[in-house]
C-alpha cells in the first residue's frame, strides 16, 4: 500500500484537530483512499506531552527539508514565518495544506504560483468556513458556473455576538464579555469584531469565484463594534436580522466587495444562521443559489477540512 | 489541447440543461480544466429542432459503441433501458454521468461495480439534490469523517406543497392542484407525494455515507398525502414545521432509515428550507453538522451538477 507522510507545522488547536482525525479515523481514511496516511513529524517549540515524543521536533528543516515528508500541514497562524515555510515546502516538492487565512489572503498569488511552478497541490479548504466544504465545491462540482455573487457569514465570533444581541436584546459590550468568557471571542477581539478576519476570507472567496485577487486591505471593511440594540430593534421592525456579511458581486465584468453589517430579511436562508455557525451563500449563472452551512471554527471541524484536503492528495497519488 | 467528447442519452429537461451549460460556458470550462469538452452526439427518438441536426441520432450505438465518445451522460430517466445503456457504455471504456436516481438506486451495486471493473468513472451528483454538490462533498472534502446521520429535504414537489400548506393554511388537495398548474408537480404525482422519489435518493445517500446499500423498497416510506391542515397547525403550536425527511442514522453499527413527514423545530436549519428548495443536513463525527442547500430540480441546476461531474473527469484525463 502507498504511504503518505504528513508533517504538521504548529499542532495547536487546528493542527491538533487534524492530528486527532488522522489518528482516530486512520482506518476509514485508508479504506476510502487506498493510501496509508501517517503523521510523521510535528513542529512545535513548546513541550507537548499529549503527542508521541518521537514525532516532535523544534527544527522546521526536519519537515521542510525532509525527503520522507510528502505533505506539509501549516497551522501555525500568522503571515510569517508561515508563508516562507509553505513556499520552502513547495520548492522541495511537497504538497501544502493550510488553514491560515491571513497568510493565504496576504500572499495568494505567490503561494498559488509556487504550487503551479513546483507542480504540487496547495489546498486551503480550512481557511474559509472551517469544516464547511465550500472552496472544494467552488473549484470542482460548481465549476461549470460563472459565479455572480457571494454572501458569507464567515466569522463565528461576530455571528455569536449578533445572535445574542438579537435574541436577548443584550448590549454589544456585555455580549462580547460573555463571548470572551465562553471562548467564542479572543482577549483581543479586534480582528474578529472589526471584520479583518472576514475580509481575509472574502479575499480568498473572491479569488476563487471571480479569478480576481483583491488584497484584504483594499476591501471596504466595517465591523460590528458600532452596532447598537437600537439598530437591531429597527432591523427587526423591518423583518430583518443584522448579520456581518462578506459580500462580493460581479457586475458588468467588475467585482465589487465589502465586509459590513447588513440587514438580511428573515426569509433569507442566511437569516437562520445563528450563534457560532458559518454559512456561505453563492449564486452561479447555472445552479442559481446554493448555500453551505456548518461550524466555521474549532479543532475537529477545521481539522476535518484539512484532512479532506489531505485525502484529495492521497487519492491523486494513488 | 486534450478533447473530451460527450454523448447525451435523452436530451430532455435535464440533459438539455447540461447541453446548454456545456455550450454557453464552454470557454470557462476549458479555462478551468485545460480540456476542450465537446457535445458529440445526442440520442433522441423525437425531432429536436433546438439542437444542431448533425448531433442528433436515434441509434444508441452511435454513442455507446462509438470509440470517439469519452463520456456518456444518461438523462433518459426510468430504470430501463437506462441501466443497460450505462453498463454497456462502461464496458466500452466510457465514463458515465447520470442524473437518474431511480436507476442508480435500483442498480447501485451493479453500476458502481461495473465502474470499478472497467476502470471508468461513474458519477451521479445530479441524482440527489439537483445542483447541490452534496455527493461530491461526502466522497471528498468530508471523507475524513465517520458519518452518523443524514436528514434530507430531497423532494421539491412535496416541500413546495408543505410550505404552501404551512404559509397559507391551504388544504393538501388545493395546493397539489396549484403545484400541478405551476409545473412543480407532475400530472401523476404519486412518486413525489408518496415519498418514492425521496426513498431513491435516501438509498443513494445511505450507500455513500454508510457504505451500506438498502434497496428503496426496504426503506419504510410514508408520503405527505395524509397530512392535514390540522397536523400542520398542531406542529406550529409546538414551534415546529412538518417536512418530508429522508432520514438515516448509524447507531451501534446499524443503519436505520425512513422517509416520513417529521416535525422539525423552527430553530433547526432544515425548517427554513422553503418551497421547491432542497437541503441535506449531515452529521459527521469530526465536522459536526453541515448543511447543503439549493435548487433540487430544474434544467440548469441539475445540469450544473452533471457538468461538475464531467469537469472532474476532464481534470483527471488532463
Amino acid at each position: 500500500m502507498k504511504k503518505l507522510n504528513v508533517g504538521i507545522l504548529g499542532p495547536g488547536t487546528v493542527g491538533g484537530g487534524a492530528y486527532e482525525i488522522l489518528t482516530k479515523n486512520k482506518d476509514v481514511i485508508e479504506k476510502r483512499t487506498g493510501v496509508s496516511v501517517e503523521v510523521f513529524k510535528l513542529l512545535t517549540r513548546r513541550p507537548r506531552p499529549e503527542f508521541p515524543a518521537e514525532l516532535l521536533t523544534d527544527d522546521p528543516d526536519d519537515i521542510l527539508n525532509n525527503p520522507d515528508v510528502n505533505v506539509v500541514v501549516e497551522t501555525m497562524g500568522g503571515i510569517q514565518p508561515a508563508t516562507s515555510f509553505m513556499l520552502q515546502a513547495m520548492k522541495n516538492g511537497k504538497h501544502v495544506v493550510t488553514a491560515n487565512k491571513a497568510a493565504v489572503a496576504a500572499n495568494y498569488e505567490e503561494l498559488t504560483g509556487a504550487a503551479l511552478e513546483n507542480e504540487v497541490k496547495f489546498l486551503f479548504e480550512a481557511s474559509v468556513g472551517g469544516g464547511i466544504p465550500v472552496l472544494t465545491a467552488i473549484q470542482n462540482a460548481l465549476s461549470g458556473n460563472n459565479f455572480l455573487e457571494v454572501m458569507g457569514i464567515v466569522n463565528g465570533t461576530t455571528n455569536y455576538i449578533l445572535t445574542k444581541m438579537t435574541e436577548d436584546g443584550a448590549d454589544y459590550k456585555d455580549v462580547l464579555k460573555d463571548a470572551q468568557a465562553k471562548g467564542f471571542a479572543e482577549a483581543d477581539p479586534t480582528a474578529d469584531v472589526e471584520g479583518i478576519d472576514a475580509a481575509n476570507k472574502l479575499c480568498i472567496l473572491t479569488a476563487l469565484l471571480f479569478d480576481k485577487y483583491i488584497a484584504p486591505s483594499d476591501i471596504p471593511t466595517t465591523g460590528i463594534s458600532q452596532i447598537t440594540g437600537t439598530d437591531i430593534a429597527a432591523a427587526a421592525e423591518e423583518g430583518c436580522k443584522i448579520k456581518l456579511i462578506a459580500h462580493a458581486t460581479l457586475k458588468d465584468g467588475q467585482v465589487s466587495c465589502s465586509v459590513a453589517p447588513e440587514k438580511i430579511p428573515n426569509s433569507h436562508p442566511l437569516a437562520g444562521v445563528s450563534n457560532e455557525f458559518n454559512a456561505v451563500y453563492i449564486t452561479g449563472d447555472m445552479v442559481g443559489e446554493v448555500m453551505f452551512y456548518g461550524k466555521g471554527a474549532g479543532a475537529l471541524p477545521t481539522g476535518s477540512a484539512i484532512v479532506g484536503d489531505i485525502i484529495s492528495i492521497a487519492k491523486e497519488i494513488k
